[in-house]
């Protein structure tokens, strides 16, 4: 019951028929061909669907363990599916080649990573985690630590890290207390580090910390505070892992989710200090760290898009199954299928319809990372930039959000089994529900879209996205067969460039301007995500519609239209509700007195 | 932290203020005075604060046992919590004298049950299951039986269960196949049920289960069904348990929540047969089961509010203590508690307004209950009841989804908190999420009010309430203080009307009427459910509004009609986006091919 196959076809439309393989054209993926984009997916779908997919209810049963000794051991099956993944190069896969990677374009990876998340969510935390060390170190790090760290987290010999949170400072992070004192060429560290991801565990030879610490003659506040690597083991000489270093993970924390995935609380220097080494200039930490928060958080996003995925697939499954009732419609009578049932069929169309518009968005911001590293001007790269700077929240956020949802729906289709473990709905539910939290809550996605990044360009980068949303409109508008879908989006995209003024607006006001852009930056946000995805949607639409007009007779591309008809004229329409909320203004805001209750 | 005060003062409020105790003057109640029903309130929060709700993180952590005998052993103090509620007399509260009650209307006793459900949903269960059995048997059991087990359901040393569902028979009850073959003067049952709640335990001397079984020569579908009593022991002359009956708890489910709840599978008749008796007539099980289904899906409604509640207040607690980031308004600058932070205001707002709403409405439904048994002509009774059948469905559905979603906001307030289980708010979540399913899935709700209920009176009933909404939004309008509040208000009445209207016109056509139903149903019902919160929350403005211009200086007035501000106009717009979702038709519904997925 509980199969997971990859969307092969699904994620194959929108890189060849939907984008035109057009990171594929970019300086630097010359060797890259759109057959060996489909082997590497294939090759993906092989390794997630049959080895990670069936050990995802193994790590939700099991959970890593924590001995007395301080380490921790995984769930049954998990580091031969790690190794597996390592060995296939999957570790690497976006990586450029002079640091040992395949350099394949990011909109590749991140389909490819969907896949891993779809199969195993607590075991895909590992290498994400690893691709953000990676990242920080390959950006930031001085050519020692480079040549001695990069080639183990390439390969997945080592795993990555990111210590940030400690107990008083969350989406805070000025507040960070851990010491960093230097000791000859490298620090001492000291301190405790909570929520930490895979922070140990029996899956890799070395763990790679990234730790943000502070000096002791630093300044108070965000420009205190520096990026550190401290590696479980030491090095030697050779580059093997050698002595073990004074960090040690003093707890595993009990989550609702994701229980494969060990989250520990570590604790630096409980004897005499752990040994640390400056990544990039002291004092810009956080700078360091948000440099790869960006790709971080789109992995997020599309870890969301996993979960919705595969609870679709669990749905739909069930409802072609279980039979119950009858068929109410003209088309007979007797027992029938639920997924016969119209009310049933809106759920599942929804969780459909939703999960192929998150992706077809969140591959769309893919690509422009691919421009924004490779296009061959700068302007094209700098544009494209910009516009991941806008899109990079939405997908977190919406999509994580959103997956919450889908996998709640995927629950209510089981009817009292989705309430049954063993069913394992419900573990994509709980599993699911981590991701608006972590990588920066959904709250701070918010912030981070209305405040600073509206803000700085005045809006000028999203205005270029609802500009694209209107050629999509006009186009839809064109066609005989998607009449009126075109003015809908339109109008949608109306709604979008209204309420961005008024949050452009509002932000500016001298004694209100914060209080307004936190007050409209979460319905601002829900109301793009809505819009941008009933967008790529009505792209969607029209790839579909010309495949139909051209003769095609694949009933993939009817339900591809089918999916975009309800993304635009269903589910758009909720997200337009967000401008009246915003144009409501936040006087209740102002007048609700939360020591009240 | 995780302390539960019961709100009091909110639903006084609504009693007295918005509803001005009507329920109070109705014949029959010539004996409860506003006084005893305060005093009533106040001794059910101190048993469910000061006893219940410690135990709630008990009942999760330790579930319920089975033995190798079949026997269940409940959470650690739940059976010493239970007997402090039968102690009370609270099991009784809303029964009348005759069989031993305390005769208290059901506004009352709604009240005092959202209590219980906030401090301990898992076991709150099992007095709401009583209730059902005792209204079954008072309204369709032969004097006898009424004799042998209402007291002892009544005073709480029986418990009560149903036993509808099996493996085939969910939503489909005609599916049934449990036999019941007469022998003498009873039947002998034989067969499995599944999902019944508190079908074993500790906490009480005897489990009086009504099921629902097939006698030999029945019919196929509903009406070969019959209802049974079947006790877990059976009586001896003088009324107290004897001999042990042949049914037994095969399993106990492992669930997503309410681990405090033994949810089991019961096997009937392994031994011979289980001894049952008739409950009412041959073949009329079903209906004699679904007069008790309005009580209980009313009752689920207010156990989904119980759990908003009490997420409301964990949410406030973390937000007001958790210092995190700076003071962004004109206020000052500094540390801050994160309840300063405009975006925590919006989702601690949000969950406070929507629950204060969704218990307006419980309560109003209540009331209406209360006439519909107690009003003095049959025309008043008979209105009453065309506006609870409409309402039921709203009240157990929509105040369900949105505890569910209240829950999941109090889970984000939380941050990375919010995920981890030691803090409560995840267990909050989890237990809510099994409301939107049992006792009728909430699609099953909507097919009840799309279907059933606004077909039947051509929307008669419906439209009452709708005439009433105007009244409200009228005198929201003629206030200088609301002035706008009821021209959203009205909108949103339109809005319903004309939604209704396009239901009923649907639901007539001949060949796509059940399916036009089907699709539209859950749209309406949320857009519905928005609408009548608002409404109810227009009347509460009215309510405070009055207060403050009598000079009342009691911050709780202004926190009142901030949270009705927040309904009417941030919180409607987004039910009134399913009106466009019911226009746009069930097209795609039609297209999607759910073997395609």
């Amino acid at each position: 019951m509980n199969h997971y196959a990859a969307p092969l076809r699904d994620m194959r439309f929108v890189l060849e028929e939907q984008q035109r393989h057009r990171a594929l054209e970019l300086p630097g993926f010359e060797d890259v061909s759109g057959e060996l984009v489909e082997a590497v997916l294939e090759e993906a779908a092989r390794l997630a669907g049959d080895v990670w997919a069936p050990l995802n209810a193994v790590g939700d049963r099991e959970g890593a363990t924590r001995h007395a000794d301080g380490s921790v051991t995984t769930a049954d099956g998990f580091a031969s599916a790690y190794q597996a993944y390592v060995d296939g190069g999957w570790n690497g896969i976006g990586v450029e080649e002079a640091l040992g990677g395949q350099n394949l374009p990011e909109v590749v990876a991140s389909a490819a990573q969907e896949m891993f998340q779809s199969a195993n969510m607590a075991l895909g935390l590992c290498p994400m985690l690893t691709a953000g060390a990676i990242e920080a170190l390959s950006q930031h790090g001085s050519e020692a630590l480079k040549t001695a760290y990069l080639p183990g987290l390439v390969e997945g010999r080592f795993t990555g890290t990111m210590n940030l949170t400690e107990p008083q400072a969350g989406s805070d992070l000025s507040q960070v207390r851990t010491r960093a004192v230097p000791d000859g060429e490298h620090y001492r560290l000291s301190g405790q580090k909570i929520y930490i991801t895979w922070g140990e565990h029996d899956v890799a030879e070395n763990i790679v910390h990234l730790v943000l610490a502070r000096t002791p003659d630093a300044p108070e506040g965000n420009r205190g505070i520096s990026l550190f690597v401290v590696p479980k083991f030491l090095l030697n000489d050779d580059g093997t892992p050698g002595e073990r270093n004074d960090v040690i993970c003093a707890s595993l924390e009990h989550k609702v989710g994701i229980h494969g995935s060990p989250t520990c609380t570590l604790s630096f220097g409980e004897n005499g200090g752990a040994v640390g080494y400056l990544v990039g200039e002291p004092g810009r930490g956080l700078n360091h760290m948000f440099t790869m928060m960006n790709a971080a958080r789109h992995k997020v996003g599309v870890q969301g898009i996993g979960v919705a995925e595969r609870a679709c697939q669990h749905a739909l499954a069930y409802a072609r199954e279980r039979t119950q009732g009858r068929r109410t419609s003209a088309q007979g009578s007797g027992e029938c299928a639920i997924s016969e049932h119209f009310d049933v069929r809106r759920m599942l169309l929804s969780m459909r319809a939703r999960t192929d518009a998150l992706r077809a968005l969140a591959l769309y911001c893919a690509a422009e990372m691919d421009h924004a590293r490779h296009a061959a001007s700068t302007s094209e790269r700098e544009a494209a930039q910009a516009r991941v700077d806008v899109l990079i929240p939405v997908v977190k956020a919406f999509a994580t959000d959103q997956a919450v949802a889908i996998a709640s729906t995927g629950i209510q289709v089981h009817g009292g089994m989705g309430y049954i473990e063993e069913t394992g709905a419900a573990q994509l539910w709980r599993d699911a529900r981590i991701a608006p939290i972590y990588e920066g809550t959904n709250g701070i996605q918010a912030l981070d879209l209305a405040g600073r990044k509206l803000q700085r360009d005045g809006g000028h980068a999203l205005a270029t996205l609802l500009d694209e949303l209107d050629d999509t409109a006009r186009a839809l508008d064109a066609h005989p067969q998607l009449a009126g879908w075109g003015a809908a989006l339109a109008a949608g995209g109306e709604d979008a460039r209204a309420a961005m003024h008024r949050v452009l607006e509002q932000g500016q006001d001298a004694t209100r301007g914060a209080d307004a852009v936190q007050a409209f930056a979460t319905p601002f946000l829900s109301l793009l995500g809505h819009v941008l995805c009933a967008w790529q949607m009505g792209d969607a639409a029209l790839a579909a519609q010309a495949a139909i007009d051209a003769g095609d007779s694949d009933p993939f591309y009817v339900q591809k239209r089918t999916s975009a008809d309800f993304v635009i004229n269903q589910w758009l329409p909720e997200g337009l509700a967000q401008r009246a909320v915003i144009d409501a203004g936040m006087q209740c805001l102002d007048d609700f007195d939360p020591h009240l209750g």
